[in-house]
């Protein structure tokens, strides 16, 4: 393919809602070419699409099958180790007088060098720093920009596993997970483009504020970073959401703000957002830059959680647990929330659509907190400025998970230039909850300690540079639960249910759990081939979805603990709709008895939210893209601000047996409620038994109340299943329904499947 | 008194083993006013010892009687509210061409001014901060130096307690604590001089070095810092104990050292030191400056303990417990050592001699480690120089001790400094074995969490000054036990002994653990009044002494636990006699099971070593200024790095019980042993009853044998004890006693005490 210089022109870029006077960016055509070793020239140069991945440009060019279906990604996987040379050619554009030419790339993973005209200007490792390189003065009429990507950065060839990013912060996740196939994305992953500038120019822009004891005061203190500021005059202004200019600063950078309307998440009051904006003028007073932001007014602490002063108990006594209870503008809340994931393999392919469609539904399941784990990237501007906007809390992890990252000097020189650009970046949204290490980093499997200098690094890091926003080095913290992963132990001697595990449970979060659940049929048949869709088999492309082998045991299928309960499926449709109940069922009880243990227990987020690609089975309430599962809406209606809830001991039941529920009413609502009344019923098919009438008492905002204990001999009905329908007197909208496996006297189910891991 | 003018001469003044020039230094003659107000002139002026403390000073001029008998020490109380100023003159001395006349104070307690001739030169918060003010440009022919000391800082006037001293990086024993009388040192607590100094002159000195994987290289690179050292050559020499130059370096700063001989712990090999020197050099070539100082190579890691991963098991899992185990060079090594605190009220008049009988003695208990508590100061250099020669670890903590210190900038600023001070200062040192931000800090009494900004402040200043030592942010970390602090626990309910509490504990580190006892007769004649001493009661000396009301119940004297025992005391020497055995069999007690729980358990470190005064009753192992209780030697001998130990369910026993006990051979000896025998008997006067004889494998060095349980019917004995005694054959340095309350049948104690908190 023959290279074409490209004609600069004015192009709108405006993929971010932060308008640095876009007129004055150009995006740019590349091509893409790669090679076996560094010093190779590439054979042949395709058209790249920028942001992306070179897997992708390589997949289209090349007419690759896509990577989700079947077992097709492992067609893509000899592409880790290729050498890419991204490519574009430009002409000089006219330049006003001491106006300059800049080369912005936001993100370009993992390892590169750039180089202008043959002369290599730029060498970097890490892709959470942002580019800005001044091409002005090395500017010929005809300009071929060139970008070196080195392969996936190993830190040995074998195992091929997570355990190879260990030396590198590029997210480990890529490298193969129990829900993620192993797809390295490599090339420019974000927005990138070409800018002229005046010769002064703000680069970085922070309206740093702290909050006084009573909230009535923001002390205000704005940081600019630039080239040739000094000496410049620049306004800064602040408007509220109806335009009103409630603040301006000439020259200065400290001022005081009463009263300013707070930030809170959606579910506790108004997300509030007001619009800053910062002016550069030239010594003539003209404007020469303007740049424009949200910003949200909110103080987060993480304070200790109730009553966990008073452990532990005795002598020889340790230390109490660190808190995990979020404290809002003075409030303690409990957050209801989940765990992200990426949403695509390659993030280059992420919009700020993606991105909404997803953050529109964590609204709408009442989540007000997400954890982004650290298996994963940092999200994109639009991510946060979504989530600013949406009043959702985010808790942010840095790129470190389930790996031994070293005490070297070179990767903790890497480590501290990404984290610094990621926490220059993240920190200016008021959606930003708290910095955390990473995943699990304090678990065998990692073998971190709190001695890690990598941990050190980057608590030193938010320290320094956010000061504001508490840092957690990992989680789970002591006294944070992560897991169980299953409805049902995987341990044969075990196979503690979900309603006991949690009963006997006391932290101060869960942090992580899961319940797995199949894919529904329409998604299956999007992935598996028509000839392995029945039955479900290891060894095909349903091992390939994680529905086999992909964490312990028979994971995340769980077949046999499906039909354990409901008896062998006659079909796709059967094992899919039982597996999705049960899922569903699980994350109730668990939501709602950490609910039920606030305030020792302050948050609950399950793993996960969604899936960056579509999964067989997984602990997923979304399939990919945006599918919610049957479960995603279980757990809407479990982390409803109010709701009557029950508290139970099993999951399967027996006729004549004397079945049980413990009646609460939650309530996370920062107002009171008046008194009403709870019934309680089960129901199987057409019958109903009535069995308890409860009069709870009004109640405090924020605080649930305990009712009475219902009980009930189960009579006999020919079902394999019944419903305990909990009705809220004149609150529909406080009604549940649970639903539990059944067992008639007179019918045996015929166990076909073997019991598992025996 | 008139003040008199200090002829300036060479005076030695070799306080310090860092022999930099030392004949031009100077030190200076004080006088010592006070007054109610900041403003007020002094009404007259007393000589001062420096360094010292005001209270000293006052108390010797005004013939106070001493503080440490009877409550004297209430008489001094007023002193802790008022300003004070030192002054001295002295005539401008002669300076050769570009020679610098500085004033160098190591230490000044703890908010101050100095003046010059009525000039304000500096204004400083911080004792740990040395000040170098360079007067030469302000001298006059005479020339007065002034030292204005406020009061001693406080949050608010009441409550009058520790919390007062909970904004200010001020060690806050002194305070009033359940060992410390009520005392607040003030003034100058350093050593302090003028000193002639060449106009280039090197201030601070570090040879910073990094040990490689296995041990056989080390990086060296020096770091100078100092007044007008560009372009300036030097010279910097390493010397071997022999006084053989092993490495010599001109004009850079980096060098790779092979093969270092390593300075191990005393018990594990040899404190090896260096003997480091810089010189500076003028441009003709000229010495015109040398530092000398001592180092040592060594490499200190916080490990995992053995086994810890493990923990815990199933799920929701938190996560496992931070490492407390030391490894020296590689070498897991288990810590037995004692909480050290100040040993004199005031840290002023603490000598290097001083200093050398307890660090002689901690070396005879055959302790390894020392935890310097954060309620104190952080030691001398002499301490550390000692420590370096004997082979001692020093678990160094900041001035941080059950508060609540504030994330307030203002303190934090001072504490940065400090810090600073103290780390840069401490970090030179080979025995320094790790940092620790302050004692107790995650307990409710104390009230900090993960999140307090002084300590992340602290882990980040230690990660950026001293990378290379570990930093634990507070004692008791999670896993880590403290307490209790009794032979038999205070609470009625409970009245748990030593003996069980300890078979039950699972700790990674017994870093704080109590076994109160009376002082000896000959002490408690020299602090309570004659007609005090018999019987001993509350709101009398003895109280003053700690005997009641120091902790809960009726510390630390708890004769209750003594006579519920052994009966009604008959006399002091009676009762002190049995609560010093009580002391030494409960503290064997917890030595000898921590080292059982090794590996998993890593260190034994009791509460406490010394006491800042003579108290009447108190953990300590050492009664003021250096006197062994019998405790030590108890302690002394569970130390042992080779013992027959047994582990034993409980104190009392009665006749015709059977008595059990499970023998072991320990070993923390880093070489093997061969096999042997043990034979345990029991002694009542002169019955002897032989139980068991056991042959015991040879022993890999570092690991303990567990052995079988020997057991014997109680015979009767006329008696209110017997010993058990450990008889390890050709091997009478393992041998090991105990002492056991007995009960024949025939006799009953009359208890004539109230059983406590009844």
């Amino acid at each position: 393919m023959k290279p074409t210089f490209l004609i600069f022109m004015i192009a709108i870029s405006n993929l971010s809602l932060k308008s640095v006077n876009p007129e004055n960016r150009t995006s740019l055509k590349w091509d893409l070419g790669y090679a076996k070793t560094a010093s190779e020239i590439p054979a042949k140069w395709i058209p790249a699409v920028v942001p992306g991945a070179v897997q992708l440009d390589m997949a289209k060019a090349e007419k690759y099958e896509p990577y989700f279906f079947a077992e097709h990604w492992k067609d893509y996987l000899w592409m880790e180790d290729q050498f890419y040379t991204y490519r574009t050619l430009f002409l000089k554009p006219e330049l006003n007088s001491g106006e300059r030419l800049v080369f912005v790339s936001k993100g370009i993973d993992y390892q590169f060098k750039i180089f202008l005209n043959g002369e290599e200007l730029l060498s970097q490792e890490g892709m959470f720093t942002p580019v800005s390189l001044d091409l002005t003065d090395k500017l010929k009429k005809q300009n071929e920009l060139k970008i070196f990507v080195f392969p996936a950065p190993k830190i040995y060839p074998k195992p091929v596993d997570r355990t190879q990013a260990s030396h590198s912060v590029k997210p480990a996740v890529s490298y193969g997970w129990d829900w993620h196939p192993r797809l390295i994305p490599l090339g420019i992953w974000d927005e990138t483009y070409l800018e002229k500038r005046p010769s002064s120019f703000i680069e970085d822009f922070h309206v740093n504020y702290t909050l006084n004891q009573d909230l009535s005061k923001a002390e205000i203190k704005l940081e600019l970073s630039g080239q040739n500021l000094k000496g410049l005059p620049f306004i800064w202004t602040l408007k509220d959401e109806t335009g009103q200019e409630v603040l301006k600063l000439e020259g200065k950078t400290e001022l005081s703000f009463s009263n300013p309307q707070l930030w809170w998440p959606h579910d506790h009051g108004k997300p509030y957002l007001y619009t800053s904006t910062i002016q550069l003028l030239d010594t003539s007073g003209k404007v020469i830059q303007t740049s424009e932001s949200k910003i949200g007014f909110r103080r987060i602490r993480l304070v200790m959680n109730e009553g966990a002063w008073n452990e532990p108990e005795g002598f020889p006594k340790t230390r109490s647990v660190p808190p995990a209870q979020l404290e809002i503008n003075g409030r303690k809340i409990f957050c209801k929330g989940t765990n992200w994931v990426n949403p695509e393999i390659f993030p280059g392919i992420i919009t700020r659509e993606r991105y909404n469609e997803l953050l529109r539904l964590a609204v709408e399941a009442n989540f007000n907190l997400l954890r982004v784990w650290g298996g994963g990237i940092v999200n994109k501007e639009s991510f946060f400025e979504l989530c600013d906007e949406k009043g959702l809390l985010v808790w942010q992890e840095f790129p470190l998970a389930c790996n031994n990252y070293p005490d070297e000097p070179h990767y903790l020189s890497i480590l501290k230039q990404e984290s610094a650009s990621i926490i220059n970046r993240v920190r200016k949204h008021p959606s930003l909850a708290f910095w955390c290490g990473g995943n699990e980093l304090f678990s065998a499997w990692s073998g971190m300690t709190d001695q890690s200098l990598a941990l050190r690094l980057l608590n030193s890091q938010c320290l320094e540079l956010d000061p504001n926003s508490p840092f957690i080095p990992t989680s789970p913290l002591m006294g944070m639960g992560h897991g169980n992963y299953v409805f049902r132990d995987l341990d044969p001697k075990n196979k503690e249910e979900v309603f006991s595990n949690m009963a006997r449970a006391h932290y101060t979060a869960y942090t992580e759990f899961g319940m797995p659940a199949p894919a529904s049929v329409e998604v299956l048949k999007t992935i598996i081939p028509k000839e392995e869709l029945w039955a479900p088999k290891p060894g095909t492309s349903w091992e390939s979805h994680h529905a086999y082998k992909a964490w312990v045991g028979n994971t995340w299928l769980c077949q046999d603990i499906i039909e354990d309960y409901f008896g062998v499926s006659s079909s796709l449709e059967e094992l899919v709709a039982n597996g999705q109940l049960i899922q569903g069922e699980g994350y109730k009880c668990i939501y709602e008895e950490a609910r039920r243990q606030k305030p020792y227990c302050s948050m609950a987020t399950n793993w996960c939210y969604d899936e960056p690609w579509p999964t067989a089975a997984n602990n997923s309430l979304i399939s990919y893209p945006s599918i919610p599962k049957p479960g995603f809406y279980a757990v809407k209606n479990a982390c409803r601000p109010v709701l009557a809830s029950a508290k139970f001991s099993k999951f399967k039941w027996t006729e004549g047996e004397t079945f049980f529920a413990d009646l609460w009413m939650l309530s996370d609502l920062p107002s009171d409620l008046p008194a009403g009344k709870v019934k309680i019923k089960l129901v199987a098919g057409t019958s109903e038994v009535p069995i308890l009438s409860w009069d709870y008492n009004p109640m405090k905002a924020n605080v649930n109340q305990a009712g009475p204990t219902a009980r009930c001999k189960l009579p006999a009905w020919s079902t394999d299943r019944f419903k305990v329908i909990l009705e809220v007197e004149d609150h529909p909208e406080y009604n549940s329904e649970y639903t539990f496996a059944y067992q008639p006297r007179s019918v045996e189910f015929k166990r076909t499947t073997p019991v598992m891991n025996q």
